[in-house]
């Protein structure tokens, strides 16, 4: 796993390489350091589980078999573009969320010499996914269907961020409208399809399947992405909520009721366990 | 001309309304009338030259043979896209410029409640034309060539855009690092690719051509976007000196002087005449 990622890391550097010297633009020295600066500060640096699990999958997907070197390469590229289109999400909503910090240091706008110049880098970011595209995948059959698959997915995560984004402006007028309904729709769009879907859908194409045929596959990977989104807010509820429950126990003046009272949030706080 | 127009027009209507009800996506009556506005604010407001050349140069390349209603449909839908382009890149652009107006009205992200939400907007619009590729021309032969078109243009006017903002920053210390061969460069990715080789390359596409076979077609209207940009910075140039110059010819006390210097400047000007 750990040799997997390494594996991984080194295709990043072999993508980079060739968009800083892709041959549908003329470069500039200052545009290449300015473009590799970019991509360092803002493609490599997360957790990579959308990326590796492109690998993972399409591992499970060949049972067992060995893959090739090539088709480590292929596998990593596709995963490395999930990871090109989180970065240009993550570098336009920090602008848009007038955010501080991201994965542990300033977010890519808030650097003093790019600002909003930040808003072009993500659309390089995005524009760079087609272009890794092209060069490694534009004579297999399933080229068009990954376009198409990228397109769908990007549309469908622009759509959730847009109901977001408007909700919040209409939340200041009519906190109601934000009902669950409207929350649900909010994670699948603007999370589940990118972070969970799209992973084992590249898997799926580069084992020669037709995305039409696994309906099913991207309804449970987006009800899962959904569930993933709402535990993880739960979680943090509940340990707040836990925290503030043994706080007020234990200043309960009396250590008898206090025990009855802890034994009861055992019983109840399972998750806790 | 003026019924193409209008012809055009309506298959802004028809776009707009299948956009709107794009089965990708669960709408909201709230994300409906935002997307709804914010097209009719962003997309039809131009001159629609570069959307209209698409149906042009088609019939061009038809020799004069009567367009079905299903070509000009199409010729106008690819049209479209280019319009679309174009509102991304300007709703993008004005924000990064803190521009004030465009098109005679505000720019979208100075309107109170738009603001930052201008950024995903910009997206949503780019986003919208692979949906329109895929509504309309999934069945083409040509599809995929029309994708690889569109990402290549984005991806060159792009770059086009960061040479601009990165030279404006580094300009700052150093304004002869604006030479002329940069300021060629950032013409012709930022502009020319867009404005002059799109229309005439979705034509092609739409004719059956392969563009592989037309790099030469490329090239001369790549040279022609460069030399109208040129034309309109010099055109200006051209019409503020001259008001200039007739300014202190006419101060001058003696008439005949004037006289001399004015025939002087009949002969330099050609342009004026």
């Amino acid at each position: 796993m750990s040799d997997l990622r390494s594996k991984f890391l080194e295709v990043y550097q072999v993508l980079k390489s060739e968009l800083l010297s892709d041959p549908a633009f003329e470069w500039t020295d200052a545009s290449r350091q300015w473009v590799e600066g970019m991509l360092d500060y803002n493609v490599p640096g997360g957790k990579l589980n959308r990326g590796l699990s492109v690998i993972d999958s399409y591992k499970l997907l060949k049972e067992g078999k060995e893959l090739t070197d090539d088709e480590i390469f292929l596998a990593s590229a596709l995963g490395w573009c999930i990871e090109w289109l989180q970065a240009y999400f993550l570098v336009l909503d920090d602008i848009m969320d007038s955010s501080h910090t991201r994965r542990g240091q300033p977010c890519w706008f808030r650097i003093p010499k790019v600002g909003m110049i930040a808003i072009n880098d993500g659309i390089i970011l995005r524009n760079q996914i087609p272009r890794i595209l092209k060069k490694h995948f534009r004579d297999k059959k399933y080229y068009v269907d990954l376009l198409d698959l990228f397109n769908e997915v990007e549309f469908q995560t622009a759509s959730g961020q847009m109901i977001d984004l408007i909700t919040t402006i209409e939340g200041e007028k009519d906190l109601s409208k934000y009902s669950l309904d409207l929350h649900r729709r909010i994670v699948q769009y603007k999370t589940a399809y990118y972070s969970f879907y799209l992973s084992v859908a590249c898997a799926l194409l580069m084992s020669g399947e037709k995305l039409e045929d696994h309906v099913d596959v991207k309804n449970i990977l987006v009800d899962m992405g959904i569930y993933f989104q709402v535990q993880a807010v739960f979680s943090e509820y509940e340990s707040k909520s836990y925290e503030k429950l043994i706080h007020s126990i234990e200043e309960h003046p009396s250590t008898a009721v206090q025990a009855v009272l802890k034994s009861f949030l055992a019983k109840i706080y399972k998750r806790q366990k």
